[in-house]
């Protein structure tokens, strides 16, 4: 019994030329890149034309040709010649088929390698675009759901084990922070996608005179490349974006790794709605995390697709080799995984149910609060090592009694230290803690506000 | 303009139902595994009913239904239902509309936890197999050419500068034994793969009363796996292989970039076959390596893929999570990666022209037989490091003079070291210096021919 | 203020040949070869004496001179030359010092190219038995706690939801598998790193008539390199060896996860002995699972140096490059972290506490019997999927009514289907879900017993 | 025989308590952070008086103490004591030594969390600015020389192969603009990096009335953390710094790539200064360019400490974990690899010495200008594709004539099209196709120098 898709090997039969066609062709991925591929050429048409290369008239004619083109591809009507190697061949082909020897001047003063760098970019234009959308968008489901939440204490972590208490909406405004760092990445990233490459045509430049501006300004480029042996065979575009949408993951997947503990039944602090979960027929109680698991393990092929790009890259030698081809798959992959996994998790981050009740009594359990009555020491003078120390011998006192903190007379806590005042029992309280924390970049309730407030204005 | 593929952003307005379905589904990869998933279903039922479990002819009607199901697969006959998440729900789902209730019977005492496990390991099988078979092609192809260049020298490199000579056949073989330790690496991968998980359920095993070892024999497993739980969650095989593939493919990378350098005009070594390479109409004296480009470049992409499949196992909890799900696409793309570089590049060598000329002329180029004479001097007794000295300031002479030690007389010699006797002159050749070397493992034709011998047998 | 390392930058004012020896130096790493570098070198004088090419004498003195300098090193009586750029040279230099011109001799035959190879295959068949002794360590660890906790029933998690009652043994043995393969690996690594390097010289092989069998036979080789060129370099025994060690911190990453949730105060199944934690001065509950964070942390270090060595290689024209240097850092690294990170949780391990009490309530909570009513079912000839229809019927019932199971008659389950008898009582405890997955690799008492007897013969 | 460094697994035999400390110790390498662990404690101290929180001459008595133990440090007479775990132990363990309690005081309203990524954040605000300044200095090293070589033809390439003429100074030109873009990833980093986390305390922020804005200032920060879960739990910098330093690598290492060609024999274009490359006492004419080939090898070391801190973050649940101690040594790795290349480079660089009769003649080998003649029937309005094919049949005619299309005569043109005119032997020389580049970013004269002028304004 052998595979479903045939191993290589059993190709050894075909003649070679059609085993390399197979190796080296790109347009099964490349065929994504059509419409940029035709922006850019009824872009150069029409400065080859201004510029008196060619006909006003021809340019007219390719781009009409172009435009059908662009048509039937849309709407399903396009067959790819069986011996285009790529995207660029086919689009090219068909046009020549359709309006004749016209069609043969479209590659005047390009190089395929000059063109498939812009139509990457301005691929890559768009989709920078659509992830900073879609990170803003997360932003807002998270920012939205914090201020419902400003109400609720969350016992906060380290270690995963628990330390103080705060507030659900500064943990949720923590990966507001984080994704507003990856917005910035990508608007840098989108600075240096954004530069036409067309005119450094195979590597040295053409000698027929175009006008680069020209094609600049009618793509929408603020500015075009320096120099052509550079404008080839640069990919750091390419790995740049890839590296920011591996942070991207990288901080979805710590988002997910909360929920899907907070999901279990043993800590049962959210439920995930229904639509983002799988269940089980006969175990009804089981609702499985998969869409936060997933996206979890996504982490891993966006990773994987940068230590590709990176590798490829090393070593190189100047300037336009083959290697590049091998750019476009993992940018696609992480276009498509990063997208996905962003639309989703903003979904799915809308219709979180918190359980305030569970929450706000797993952050009283243990000795939450031992931590603001060093402070409460501290304030009346004394060094820091030590009020932590007598704060230590206060908890062991209580945990030997069994009791907590606030079961405490006066007495008790002068017993311990003399500087004790009646003011010692308003620090007890979760909700004391929570607020005392009243410093800039603090989990009190006036302090989370106040962001709110900045980030929405 | 948007895009071609719309960006997930553009899908916002879809249910999220849809949306998460989207996101979760498998099936358009892991429909690669319809034979495997059939294969082990059928030896599965057979278990079922010879076990009592269900009837003897339930067992034959489900077999008749999965049979029916892979020819229509195979002859595109199968329309995959709509709702079905991944491969495994599309056929049980295509089965119970054939045979009706007793489809249902099929999935007892099973799990897709299991199931899936059973699929990739037979699909492995599969692949680890054509994968060695390509190896060896490749070794063969290696150790031909190796044959026909036994007379061949070339100038051995460190550091890409002529070190000394060696037979063209001792550098071919040097990439035999790379390929015979991948060889190994995979037949060790084979080993750990090659074991049955079927009855592991979803983590703890079945309370039906299977019997592991009958479908193991079916199967031709030698052997089941020890703990349900490791079972359902281990993709150690999976990574092994993406590493020996990783391996594979650095081993072709390096002899790529080998056959890159040599086949530039500057060093001109050797000639790759017109189906390897493409050319440019106006330059024909080009005649670009793109099918080594794209092997060395493709190197990256596996390397990625490895550590895709490692970040996604990090720090994972027992037993089963839906990250895992997140194996198969960099498995199936190291799979035809590797499957097919390798495959090309026993074609393209087999079709390597080499030429001799210019190797050997390169090879007698400088004072390639220095060490030669050094290594006369330490047998006539001097100190390794004294002989190098010697021989240091005779090169820095010739140099001097301009002239190659071959001109020197013996008096020459003699004023250097008076322990040179006539016999030096016969140092002084790459022919010697070649066969000199006539240890194990060394260059010399004697020794390359004895290894050769040792292969063949 | 500057750094306390100051940057490169300040560096400018010493002359490039400073710079450029402190960029090239591998001293300061590589000497940690010195044991291996100076047991090399016995043996390669010894066959040198044997074959008549240096005098017999002249190895004793060498031999003599050797071990001079590793009693030296070893007690810390050893000083470095400035201007040595490597262990071979330093050692080498201070036996010239130590014995005169007859140390000159030492290097005959012989080239720092295999020499390195030579010694760092040394340094790694010790590092390879340590690592697999510690994994024997680990498995043992495992096995003994199995053992111990043979009683212990534990909730069993997929995607970190309960699924189905295990026994905590069988969960214990699940890491055993995963570190039973860990080594098996490292042992089919062993082989292949296990061949006697000496003798390849600078790339060639030696003219001098040496004997490469015999240095093979005094070092403990069963075998030598075939092919001079590959084995100067060769490094694919330390990639393999780093991903061995990348799996097994993979492994242990996934034990780490489960300890670091089990041990939040949520969960409470185990209890970390206090020497792998760290506490706070004043919240005494909090027992940070420091070790084991670590360990997981560690993992990623691993992964890099695997895709250092990795790139590295790629790429690499024939024969030696300097490049290759670059493989003892990750090399090292790698060997400490997965050396320690085993030697830990070893210790870890058997000092781990469970509650068992808590992890039997939560394995008893919920619908966690389910499964096995409904293979109950199926024994009674039901088609699977129906039985799971009615057993989802049943629980929906039950939740309504906020029962469990085992509240139900025998009329409230006839009513959902009439084949239900008093057996189905049997099925309804955990103790009874455990011991009825009772298949090779499952779950039950019996079974687990008789995998730890198969271990253990 | 045992290895010098002793495999962990000899230390079994040590208690528990000092295997764990070594394995959880990071002193040994983060006291490379000691001055900034003091600067910023110096300012939180001055803070702390400020806000009345201790007293000012506490402060002052503070700032002594911390001075005296740097100046030690720095003089090399300060001892760690032996039970420090990490550099701010030590410190301010010391400190206690040196001032008494008033030490302990220091530590008021912070916490490990906070000030490990204050020094952090200090650390590399030095680091990148040092990066960006070695960076700038490649830039200014590549301009000299393009200055200098700036009637230098060599033939460009693509795979390797011939392509076109362009000026040396257009291709040094190149890796400016690589390294140009690399600053402006260096500067964005700065940015992200250039924020004081103090004041985040272990995770939720201090109750202590401290004021962060005042210590931003102090220590030059001109923004604060906007939260403090956020804070202690972010190396977003770390990792975008180290992709930066892998980009620059990257591009480093296609630069050596070229240069290790270059400087082969065969190739001849470059000679690397002596300072750079190391020799054979034997073989004069042997200069292996070491340096460059460590730049291009450790290029993969960079990558694997960019995997190693991604795979470290991936699913790390909120908010600090004890994983993210892992931070250090792939940065401080990092720092130390991309500066010492960079400023190696620099000086490499410098000292290039070309070989222009050399780079000339292989530039006009082949037909090299018959783009040029290409171009020049398109500007007579033939249609591209049309003027390929005329091209190419004349190249055909000159091979088989064994002649160079410099030999041809008009009436030889014209025989292949009647459009030629006397102009077109204009087209045939190496510079005519150079110069006729002469659009921005193309390799003319004008243009380079064009863009030099840029540059320097």
């Amino acid at each position: 019994m052998t595979s479903g898709k045939k191993p290589w090997g059993g190709r050894f039969k075909e003649p070679t030329d059609t085993l390399v066609e197979a190796f080296t062709a790109s347009l099964d991925f490349d065929k994504r890149l059509y419409r940029y591929d035709i922006e850019g050429s009824i872009a150069h048409a029409a400065m080859l034309a201004r510029q008196g290369i060619i006909a006003e008239k021809e340019a007219v004619e390719i781009e009409r040709g172009l435009r059908d083109i662009l048509d039937d591809i849309e709407n399903g009507n396009f067959t790819y010649s069986n011996d285009s190697e790529d995207i660029h061949m086919a689009i090219e082909k068909s046009l020549m088929e359709r309006i004749g020897q016209t069609g043969g001047k479209l590659h005047t003063a390009r190089s395929r390698n000059d063109q498939v760098s812009l139509d990457v970019r301005l691929f890559m234009r768009d989709h920078i675009e659509a992830a900073i959308r879609l990170v803003k968008d997360l932003k807002s489901a998270l920012l939205e759901l914090a201020k419902k939440e400003i109400d609720t204490i969350l016992p906060g972590y380290t270690h995963l084990q628990k330390a103080q208490p705060v507030l659900l909406a500064h943990y949720l405004l923590a990966y507001w922070e984080m994704f507003d760092r990856d917005q910035g990445r990508l608007e840098n990233c989108f600075q240096r996608t954004n530069v036409m490459p067309l005119g450094s045509a195979a590597l040295a430049g053409t000698g027929i005179p175009i006008d680069r501006d020209y094609v600049a300004g009618m793509l929408n480029f603020p500015a075009i490349t320096k120099n052509s042996m550079d404008a080839v065979s640069d990919r750091d575009f390419v790995a740049e974006y890839i590296f920011d949408a591996g942070l991207i993951m990288m901080h979805m997947s710590r988002f997910c790794e909360d929920l899907i503990i907070w999901s279990s039944e043993e800590v049962g602090f959210v439920e995930i709605s229904d639509s983002f979960t799988t269940g089980s027929s006969i175990m009804p109680q089981k609702k499985n995390p998969d869409v936060a698991e997933l996206i979890r393990g996504k982490t891993g092929r966006v990773y994987g697709n940068l230590m590709a790009i990176l590798t490829l890259l090393k070593g190189l030698p100047m300037s336009y080799d083959r290697d590049l081809q091998e750019d476009k798959e993992p940018l696609f992959d992480t276009v498509d995984t990063v997208e996905g996994a962003l639309c989703i998790l903003s979904e799915m981050t809308k219709k979180l149910k918190f359980d305030k009740e569970r929450m706000l009594a797993e952050a009283k359990r243990g000795f939450a609060t031992a931590t603001d009555v060093a402070e409460y020491l501290v304030m009346k003078k004394l060094p820091f090592r030590e009020a932590h120390e007598i704060v230590g011998r206060i908890v062991a006192y209580c945990i030997e009694k069994g009791i907590g903190m606030q079961s405490l007379s006066l007495e008790d806590f002068r017993s311990f230290y003399e500087g004790f005042e009646e003011d010692v029992f308003g620090c007890l309280t979760v909700e004391h803690s929570v607020n005392a924390r009243n410093i800039p970049g603090g989990t009190s309730r006036t302090m989370v506000l106040k962001r709110i407030a900045e980030i929405e204005n």
